[in-house]
């Protein structure tokens, strides 16, 4: 049918580390030179959990080369899925806080399941963390300027039917429905001839693609410098002993 | 009254051909110049049609200095209508796909007969060409970057309640309403001084207007490039045909 | 609790003079300075209005310097609300015209009381002057393109419901809920740790306090020029009239 699904399978909760972050680039690269694939839908084999976002052990007490490479591959995670030339739709089967958020974001449609206990948002100022400006670009190009403003200043994690009421999620399905209906978007993207829709995707994109490109060592720079900060190694420490007491 | 009204008539469906364009930027010219003009209604004299957009023999076996000459006048069309320094109303009495749709998203307000059977959109995508980055630009000014994206990639023809929905159109009434509402709406807007709302509308518009204007020639290049590629000609041709059997 | 509430208080109307502004300016300085102020609480301490925006004395029959030092002072209290530091709240108890709507606009929250008969809006055009692009910046980056292009043209004044339902009061409330209100969202956006929030909130407004930046002495002498014409002082001298007349 052209359609792959590839499902996130990175116990306990799909964090991104880099090792997660190389293995989807290079899958997502492969589809992308397959000429037979058209779309991927992304979920989750993880139950209750999309994706937790970025993987805060490799933010913490590593080297200054390893933040690099770790941002390195967060950026490349991104400009792939963002600008990627096939259809993507996000079947959100869970929470997904922070990179999680960003790579539904990313998708060009996305599918959560309704359940609002499953959550969805870009909260790292909650852990005194700052969403680097690309975060906010695709942010603001699917919710628009003022709720990202201010969904952003309040690290909010918003529940699925809260989320879907502004748009940060386009549907909201029951759990069981969800593939079926992620299969069905599927079909009526691909109904249209791949090119043009392609060329649209790029129009539509490219200005915030670019963007990142341009900055993109000024981006690593800056986000090894700010996360080396005792301050935020600090408040990272102390958000990882509330993860290991919650369990 | 100061109000112009502009019936579009060029059965069976007004296509934006080369003269209808020709002929609409002199009308246009023209009103602008009065002084004693400051208001425009624009509406279609044929059932069921505001208009079809761009007429495809116009793009389809002709010459690269016909496909340019073409592409400058569409152009011509939408820098004089988006930058108008009078009150432009679109009462969209039937439907209005892809350049059709430009029109409509060119005036300053948009009302649409409520009539299901009517939709809107800019749905070259269906025809595997995309719609150039001015098109784009005035669909995101009107419907945000999201809706824009989803709508732009899909080709979405909408249904007049749900253009209404997100937007795309302002307000709904039944047909033998849609004039006199059209008049309520342009009083209102001519009851402001015209100096200070002009300003304020070329405030709002430059920064839209500007962009084509400095990328004039290149966007026709590319127009024409596009257009002659033999798949591209044949895909046109292919939706032609399907026209003509339709009827 | 690291809050501060400003109440305007410059009967009867609390319109903006030149006064007005710089003793703004010096407060909002003063506690942006102190540490231990991290949120101001924005409202008025007179019955039914918020502010009436722009003092028109200040702009009539004077000379063209004091016209200079006033649209600088303008500018100034804009560039200090819209950057502030701390977390900014409007509590809308009345009426908020022009340069009131554009106060509000620049806080991080809106809360108005529902009376309907209160109204907020950039209504501008309707005394024959054009919002100047960087109140139009800050509009758009609250209600988004369509509505902002709209609502300056007409230069609507919108009552409390209205204004709610389309994004540019964030909440309604009875009034005599407002400060409670206003005291339970600063406390909501008080959990956030500072730093975090504050990077979030420069880089979601840099691009539009820039501009200004940028451009601040010619849009100064954009203002002189416009508002010393004589077609501009005989409108603003009639609307004093009328002002006058009301009573």
């Amino acid at each position: 049918t052209g359609v792959a699904t590839m499902k996130f399978k990175s116990p306990p909760v799909n964090s991104l580390s880099l090792d997660f972050l190389t293995e989807f680039c290079i899958s997502l690269e492969k589809l992308e030179n397959n000429r037979a694939c058209r779309g991927v839908i992304f979920t989750s084999a993880v139950p209750r959990i999309f994706s937790s976002g970025l993987d805060i052990t490799e933010m913490c007490g590593k080297s200054t080369e390893h933040y690099a490479e770790f941002w390195r591959a967060v950026q490349e995670m991104w400009l792939r899925l963002y600008g990627s030339n096939m259809v993507t739709v996000a079947a959100v089967n869970g929470s997904s806080p922070a990179g999680g958020c960003l790579m539904a974001l990313s998708c060009d449609y996305r599918i959560m399941v309704e359940n609002p206990k499953f959550s969805i948002g870009l909260n790292e100022a909650q852990l005194g963390i700052v969403a680097p400006f690309w975060f906010k670009d695709t942010f603001v190009n699917v919710v628009g300027h003022r709720v990202a403003e201010r969904s952003l200043q309040l690290g909010s994690l918003h529940p699925a039917p809260e989320a879907h009421k502004f748009g940060l999620v386009d549907e909201l399905v029951p759990e069981e429905k969800l593939q079926e209906k992620a299969a069905a978007v599927m079909a009526q993207w691909l109904a249209l001839p791949d090119h043009a829709r392609q060329l649209t995707k790029n129009m539509m994109r490219k200005m915030v693609l670019d963007r990142l490109v341009a900055h993109r060592e000024e981006d690593i720079q800056n986000f090894v410098t700010f996360i080396s900060k005792e301050s935020i190694q600090k408040s990272l420490r102390m958000y990882m002993e509330m993860l290991k007491k919650k369990k």
